[in-house]
């Protein structure tokens, strides 16, 4: 069995929480350390609050081999990730000369006070570029601390994921037809316990064209996962189903 | 002060950790609890997977006023959820007379084996109506166990909404600038401290159009609400902004 990499994602940010702001990050960072070869395994979305934030870190670094922080990392009252972060560390939060001088080359040698307040780095921490705005984002140990804006945010996922260290990367195949998910489960359950290797997902969908499910086929190893395909096509075909890779081609 | 209750939302679902669905039910519970006078307090997105659910409804359920969950809770091999949640509570998983009479009236007394397996509830717990496919979620003590699909989750959440005894409504109020955060930050921390009872979120954009800042204004106190948003205008036009409620006017 090759080990995987894991990872967890906490989504700092009340404006998530009271439904303001749909969250883009999960779903950005899920398919991007997908194809790294890493698990994304958890996701959590948390308040901006100090002792929140603290708690959450603490009680989530130690179990997966890489976790994320996006959000909090401004300017204003409400960023107070990069606090949080060097409690959770006990490492004092100061001026980092290497993120002033990035602040300095956006906002010129008088940055103001509150723009400076995005140089308070936990000591020890390496930076994060930052291509869009300059302010970096920072690692600590095993901890990533990104921006909560979304352009921000990926940009930075773009500049890390080829220097995190994966595993081997997932083959994913998916098959839909208009049959319920009642017709196929027996079969589903057989092939989940044939090839315990591969992750098959079953997921219904009511569509006013009609209802049917697509089935996700996961796994390392390619032949598993092009065996369940085949087998599976075969067996729509025979309950009166047509398979196609793409569910628009149904309608 | 007035005690508000508290929830937490458990996301099961492999499919939004490796990126494939994005995520909708976190904004749609977290708006519709916060009309209701609920916080929504923390999210988590989780992987299908029995221990995975029973560890995190053990952790979350006592901390909480409320805990939802959604997914898992289908015909085939993937759907866990039911059985994780009789484990946590120590309770056992039956057929339940009337869930398996909603299933027949959908889909004849002849439900197959698959579709039967929806009429597993733990017992103890009560059925929550599912209007657009019959097959039902449940309540056990404070957990509340929806479908995945969202136009279900949907559905089961504005049935249960009515009937949960929420905290006074929060208002909310927003303004938009094109002034940077870092323009701003020094008048939010003042107003941060002086309006205790008020939340004040600072939330930059970077748009093809220009870059600025929206304000978000939350507050129990509807004239507490009302005077930062006032003061908040005057200090947008003394910088040299221009105040908007909707940040679309501002192009």
């Amino acid at each position: 069995m090759i080990q995987r990499p894991t990872a967890c994602l906490l989504v700092i940010g009340d404006e998530i929480l009271t439904g303001r702001t749909q969250d883009v990050h999960i779903k950005y960072l899920g398919e991007k350390l997908s194809v790294q070869g890493i698990d994304l395994k958890e996701a959590r979305v948390i308040s901006d609050n100090i002792e929140s934030i603290i708690k959450h870190i603490n009680e989530v670094r130690s179990s997966f081999t890489y976790v994320f922080t996006t959000g909090g990392i401004g300017p204003t009252h409400d960023d107070k990730t990069a606090e949080a972060i060097a409690k959770a560390f006990n490492t004092p939060l100061e001026e980092n000369v290497e993120a002033l001088a990035m602040l300095q080359a956006r906002w010129g040698k008088e940055v103001s006070p509150s723009n400076r307040r995005m140089a308070r780095i936990p000591k020890g921490a390496t930076l994060i570029e930052n291509i869009v705005t300059q302010a970096p984002g920072f690692q600590i140990a095993n901890v990533y601390v990104l921006a909560g804006v979304p352009s921000i945010m990926r940009a930075m996922v773009d500049t890390l994921l080829p220097n995190l260290k994966g595993g081997a990367p997932v083959k994913t195949k998916s098959i839909s037809c208009l049959l319920g998910e009642g017709i196929l489960a027996e079969t589903l359950e057989t092939l989940d316990q044939t090839y315990p290797s591969v992750q098959i997902g079953s997921y219904p969908f009511f569509l006013p064209q009609g209802h049917g499910t697509t089935i996700v086929i996961r796994g390392i190893q390619e032949e598993n996962v092009e065996k369940v395909f085949s087998l599976l096509k075969i067996v729509i075909k025979n309950k009166g189903g047509i398979p196609a890779e793409d569910p628009t081609f149904l309608f």
